[in-house]
């Protein structure tokens, strides 16, 4: 092995071994830390990020890198791989100011107290001040970190490697334009579909051991897993060997914990298909949110909403939940999960309404960054574009502009990419029937290990090899569009909702 | 504040934090860690290591150290306190060679897997060799540390500050000689004691809520702590505000968990108590292992096992466990929990045997690390003593000397702190019942806050501003003896076995 490669090699397993100490930490805080434990917790994370980013930022590293960069002969694909991916989060981390990321995180953390209280208030002017100091912070943040198109091509590419507004907007444009219409036809249509059935008692026990049933059934190697509970749900890879999802439960709302766990399983088998033999490495971390999110969304709605999954697992529901599906059958359960109901908040919103709720705030987001947008006309904006995307006026700002944990937390440029998982699950789908016969057949009987095997092979194995929009060509043979996603709803949802033409 | 000394404790607080960080990664994995997560934890704990090993070795602290040391006018009386602390752990930092820390944590780790094969196939002579190995390694240790006394007490001293053989030596052979005709004493006696009743049925989930109310009882702040399980029950004080403690169940062995848990609260109780508003410097850290272990003996034996607590709480026990203790009242049960029976196992035995096991392993180690005892010699030695001190023959080597993780663990110098907390606690005792009038009565009615109370501000409060027999001595009047120890058996056991004269 080229030595300076080897002793770059050592130096970032030290990095990576300590940011998942890190992660630990923060896996800790949402389940397990005692009540009074937060306020060392915080200085116990605030140490350990000052040890990361120095180790990160050491000149002696940036020589070694350039060293590699210029003479990379020798070098394997695997290993130039990993030199191209250290210089990236190298120059990410020497771009920034030291008194930036400290002022961000001072700024963020005082700006999430008081977006709670505003929240809670409904009061959209207490909070204005504090995001308008966040957004002043991100500009900044942007610029240090440098774009070639627009200030929020800086940002973006912190989530999503290489994407930029330039190729993001007609992706949007058609996502909008494709999904207005079918928004449209669903709520014209006569197709009586509720989600009564779900709404009925679910002992929180049962969920639970329903839950770590369904963790099996995916695939995960439970042995390498945990689940817990948390307040949000999440999934948190400290290692391939070592993946936590969490979730919560409702008694009178199944899908919060079934598809939640379905959802953070498919991070968890995305975590845990990371070669190990590369931890610690950017060969075993995962490329992208974006692409992350595609595998939560893959096993959530394209297998675990689907007909043959339901068809599958509903004899194993009824007989978890006797009283409240006793009388239903499988066909009923498939069209409460997949009711389409526009609403105002994200979280809850349906498959099909979903990215609205993503492309508004894109736009909301851009317009800010690139300064078309004052804070102070955000409550406004947001609810003309509810009204205009999805025909609905939210009650109040807490239910409107002020319902997400991503601006106050400082996190600008997050939302495209839930938009991106899902045109990749689509796209990453109809790829994968192609090569895995009878893919759907096999579904119906439960049988997901080649599908797993398809994924594990075109996507998880790669971690940073490639880029995200690389990953999807070579595992689709095409480029990313969101062709497949809208013909996927289309399909489903006009099957559904007796919808002949949209 | 000194720009010198605010310079130190800046450092010293990030140090304590990703301590604190790397108690966490311990915690987790034995509580919470999937199976397949362990090399990568090790990997995170060895990077956490290394960064706080390199921190403690930096020259530069060491100058401003010095710099203090030298020149402490202006200093408070606690800041001195922390500099001297502080001076402690640097020397011993920089006085270990890195080779020799890495090639301890290579041997150690490697001669614990050896020491479970050897134990489970009772095979001392498939052990010996690495014990050979751990015991050069602890010479070497002892070398590099330095001493004045004996080689052994550069050892003791890491576990127990400023103990040395010659002090302890004759505290030892009070105590062998106070405990030998204890022993035998009671095993002449005529009364007629069993256990029997602690291994009826207990089922777990009733022992799982009782140690919760335990928790509860004995004081702990349950907003700054957790019990989880463990195969081994230990405590991990994170920060004075994180607490946790852990148990085991065993349906027929119900002190396992509930005196267990009174043993663990005891060291909870301690770390809780060490001032929140110093975490981060030596006046929130524990003073020594054996004033750790004071505070738990304290709670399971002194006040656990006292007669007045078993009345207190064994009208709980038999609401929780009628099957098990419906026709039983409190006497029986106290003297259950008081059972002397000589074993040949130490975490089985009894309060009065206890500290004769503790005997021959100082014993032991002592000549193993002065050279007059080789490690071939160890399974005879260990027979024969056990054979006169308790008149006990192991079965074979897995009863005897292959029983404890310590050595193995390359932990020399520890065993003697669990008899100076034995010491300890009944020093303590007899000098809080003289400050707490009614002490006595207060435990049979539950009351507990005094006693905490008197032990928060004459130990707890203190961290390591004194020395464990100054700490001692402040609090009782009194240099550390055994004699109070010695005392309370011979009135407990006295009158339990109905001897009246030892």
């Amino acid at each position: 092995m080229n030595p300076t490669y080897k002793k770059l090699l050592a130096r970032w397993k030290d990095i990576s071994a300590l940011a998942s100490a890190s992660g630990l930490c923060g896996w800790d805080q949402e389940t397990m830390l005692p009540p009074r434990g937060i306020e060392a917790r915080s200085e116990q994370e605030s140490a350990l990020s000052g040890v990361i980013h120095e180790k990160v930022i050491d000149p002696e590293l940036g020589k070694m890198l350039r060293d590699l960069t210029e003479h990379p002969a020798g070098l394997t694909a695997d290993q130039r791989a990993c030199v191209r991916e250290w210089v990236r989060d190298y120059e990410h981390s020497v771009k920034l100011p030291p008194e930036l990321v400290r002022e961000m995180a001072r700024v963020t953390s005082l700006s999430q107290a008081a977006w709670i209280k505003a929240r809670k208030a409904s009061d959209f002017k207490a909070f204005a001040p504090w995001l308008e100091k966040v957004i002043a912070l991100k500009r900044r943040e942007a610029d240090a970190l440098g774009y070639k198109g627009e200030r929020y091509d800086a940002l973006l590419d912190t989530y999503e490697p290489e994407m930029t507004v330039a190729q993001l907007d007609p992706i949007v444009q058609q996502v909008r334009e494709g999904l207005v219409p079918i928004v449209h036809a669903i709520s014209r249509s006569k197709a009586k579909i509720s989600d009564e059935l779900l709404r009925r008692r679910y002992p929180e026990a049962d969920q639970e051991a329903l839950c770590k049933e369904i963790m099996t059934i995916v695939g995960l190697d439970t042995e390498a897993a945990r689940l817990d509970r948390s307040a949000h749900p999440f999934c948190c890879g400290i290692a391939p060997t070592d993946v936590r999802i969490t979730t919560r439960y409702d008694e009178h709302w199944l899908p919060g914990s079934l598809y939640g766990v379905i959802h953070e399983s498919g991070h968890a088998l995305y975590e845990q298909g990371l070669p190990a033999k590369h931890y610690g490495t950017p060969l075993a971390e995962a490329v992208s949110l974006g692409i992350h999110e595609s595998q939560s969304r893959f096993w959530e709605n394209v297998i675990g909403r689907s007909r043959p999954f339901v068809r599958f697992i509903f004899p194993r529901l009824k007989k978890r939940f006797p009283l409240a599906l006793g009388r239903a059958d499988a066909e009923a359960f498939y069209r409460s999960i997949n009711h389409v109901m526009p609403s105002a908040i994200r979280v809850e919103a349906d498959e099909v309404t979903y990215n609205m709720h993503v492309v508004l705030r894109y736009e909301l987001e851009k317009g800010l960054m690139a300064g078309r947008i004052k804070v102070r006309e955000l409550p406004a904006l947001w609810n003309e574009r509810m009204k205009e995307y999805l025909g609905v006026t939210p009650k109040n700002d807490a239910e409107g502009v002020l319902q997400d944990t991503h601006w106050p937390q400082g996190l600008v440029g997050y939302f495209p990419t839930y938009l991106l998982g899902n045109l990749n699950a689509a796209q990453l789908w109809n790829a994968l029937k192609k090569d895995v016969r009878g893919a759907e057949a096999q579904v119906a009987k439960g049988e997901l290990s080649q599908i797993l095997g398809w994924l594990r092979k075109n996507v998880h194995c790669h971690g940073r090899r490639y880029g995200p929009a690389e990953l999807i060509e070579r595992a689709t043979g095409e480029k990313p569009t969101p062709r497949y996603f809208l013909e996927y709803l289309k399909e489903k949802y006009g099957e559904i909702y007796q919808i002949d033409q949209f």
